[in-house]
């Protein structure tokens, strides 16, 4: 289309690529299942604004295939490929190093990036795009959070005209894999097994599991929809470990699930955010995720909820996002780059709690429990006890009013020195 | 942020932006309730990249707001305006004509033009983006279909990527108020009063409950998701007018709820596309939207299904998205504009449909019917019928197997000579 190429001739590398008429020359770095699935669509949609002409990988010999174009360079030699004349440096290698390092020597030398590097990108984003911009490149990251949903570009070019108070998203499949899974009847220990054999979680799992990869995902597109930047260490994670089958049965009883919430909320300048197992209202639209799915909800002043949903992990979806961005790159399509400040997460959240706790039983148990929670005012919803369970080891719910996490910590501190208790209460937020 | 000058700074509107460093000149057109929510937002949000500088309807005297920043020019006198140094028309007038002459003659002058007019978009929207580009402005309508989800930006920035094979929605506000208020019992009549005295729906209800709004939203997506330009009268509609409290009843039984979904659908180069009242499975997520909110499901061939919903019309969700295309154009973000190729409506859905025949019951009747059907080789899915109505006006239920549109109808001709039926059978697609 003609306008595309007269409004893109200007910037350094489209000029290159629209006044020579020469498609984006593109590298990728990591041939693994993202970096071959984004191969593969560009191969398969030949599409003429983006070449591919390098693949960089560790040991590349072992990751040819017979299928890329025949003049693809196969490279092991990382500093070979960043000299070349490519446009694009496509980063899936993941992680802080050595790809921090690649990405930022592809912007010093006024390549533009492209790149699904999560942690990268909540860690260092800000510092990279001004990197980017005094150089005459470009940072796109779209593949960073929910994979093939159109999350950052929906928020960016969409939504730039409200003002997001709210988000609550369910950004990490593995999460979203076990704990629907967990759902339907399954144990931890086996559903994550699973969850490895099928390659939707590490060997490792702590990254999932332990809400840091979400965590990751929740800092970047807080800086993009609330137009606040935090340090994502601030934001504490809470594992989805403790979750057992006895609370999948309480939440339940309570018409309710329990998911890998990630949330966040900024009113009158304070920022509260903060990632964990919560339980979710059978009803609300977090419910419906299952497998590996994601899905992120956005509350806008004006505009009210935006729900987006679809696959946010996997070769295919990922490659998707990946390959969208070397297109908007290709057709001089530029960040809608709203202001954004940096915040400290100073605020709490003021919502209902679900406590589970499991004690060696014995008379006044309750009475003990609601007089601490007395104190710090927090009002009581519902007391739950299934039958069911042995009295030695008996686990049973108390949800409270929305209240602040600080009361709440304070009253579960106090509890917590009573000897019947087996083990710390769990407490999760409840969406509402 | 530097890069988003530079880089816009070769077009003709964003150089006049960006090298002056002053805001985009913005001129309403139409200043109902659209057009004072877009005047609100910028006054609040207090953009500097953009300024409303006029603000031009008819009687405007009666419009007058206290609120607008003191400079802007209040005309009834389109030339005027036009004529004056404004760089984009916002036009919210809606319709063919006149608004459709604004939007060329603003386009011509090498103005850019921010769009919510899904019928001018879906008729001359090609036509209008070629004269645009031809003379250095910018066409944008992120407002044109499902208001404030951000579906269009989403598919042009997001899923470029990926090949879109189908979609479906629910993209017309009004009808889903009505069809959902009747799944809650309500009766046609009813619903139709409230939804006109609630502003949602006009005193002529049939652009929306005969199909035709959401027509016009159906043939900008597929444009813009599938790569075909059609002509949106080639889309028969079916208007959710004979879809009865008994419609609702028997489709309670079958696990499902009706709304109205635009769907089409491309495979190996012929598309299908219909609008009318469907049933939806009650476990999908078209059946989770509720009152005015409208849903988008696409279904592409690497990434799967992406679900947007949302509030798809009213003031301020439709006034979020054009004022994010203002700024997405004062930021020299550009479209990322994948080829479209013209194609007729050649193909037909071969999905379950579920009929409902309102009969004078005598013996035989069902085997009449099914007879029909078979003869076209259709399956029986179901056949239902509830207790509780009049032998002598009697409503029961058959549902088939996935069959072509074209069977079905020649099946239902021969069945319609039956003198036992009291009014054609209704036929409805399901989804699945």
């Amino acid at each position: 289309m003609p306008q595309e190429n007269a409004s893109s001739s200007s910037t350094g590398l489209s000029a290159q690529a629209a006044s020579a008429r020469r498609p984006l020359r593109i590298a990728l770095f990591g041939f693994g299942t993202v970096g071959s699935s984004v191969a593969r669509i560009l191969v398969e949609s030949k599409a003429e604004d983006v070449e591919l002409t390098h693949i960089f990988n560790r040991n590349v010999a072992r990751k040819r295939v017979d299928w890329t174009p025949p003049n693809v360079v196969w490279s092991e030699d990382a500093d070979a490929v960043l000299a070349s004349d490519v446009d694009v440096i496509v980063e899936l290698a993941g992680g802080l190093d050595p790809a921090g390092g690649w990405v930022r020597r592809a912007l010093e030398a006024g390549k533009s990036v492209v790149t699904a590097n999560k942690k990268l990108i909540a860690y260092h984003g800000v510092e990279l795009e001004r990197l980017a911009a005094a150089k005459g490149g470009h940072l796109k990251y779209g593949a960073a959070v929910a994979g093939g949903i159109p999350v950052i570009p929906g928020i960016e070019q969409g939504l730039a005209g409200d003002r997001i108070e709210r988000m609550e998203g369910i950004l990490n499949g593995t999460c979203n894999f076990i704990l629907s899974k967990m759902e339907a009847g399954a144990e931890y220990a086996t559903v994550l097994a699973t969850a490895q054999a099928k390659g939707y979680a590490e060997a490792d799992p702590t990254e999932d599991v332990g809400g840091f990869d979400a965590r990751a995902k929740l800092a970047i597109l807080m800086r993009l929809a609330l137009r606040v930047v935090v340090d994502p260490e601030e934001i504490v994670p809470q594992p989805i470990t403790a979750v057992t089958a006895v609370d999948f049965s309480y939440a339940r009883d309570l018409g309710c699930t329990i998911r890998q919430v990630a949330r966040a909320e900024e009113s009158g300048g304070s920022v509260a955010a903060t990632v964990g197992p919560m339980l979710v209202d059978k009803k609300s639209p977090m419910a419906w995720s299952r497998g590996t799915e994601n899905m992120v909800i956005l509350t806008g002043h004006y505009g009210g909820d935006v729900v987006f949903s679809g696959h946010g992990a996997g070769g295919h979806p990922t490659a998707v996002a990946v390959v969208s961005d070397l297109l908007a790159l290709a057709h001089g399509s530029r960040r809608v780059a709203v202001p954004s400040a940096p915040a400290r997460i100073g605020a709490e959240f003021e919502v209902p709690h679900y406590i589970r706790f499991l004690v060696d039983d014995r008379p006044g148990i309750v009475a003990e429990i609601t007089g601490a929670l007395a104190r710090e005012r927090i009002n009581i919803r519902a007391i739950v006890q299934k039958p069911g369970y042995p009295a030695h080891a008996l686990p049973f719910v108390v949800t409270v009013e929305p209240c602040k996490s600080s009361a709440l910590k304070r009253a579960l501190a106090s509890i917590s020195k009573m000897d019947c208790l087996l083990e710390e209460p769990l407490d999760l937020q409840m969406l509402e």
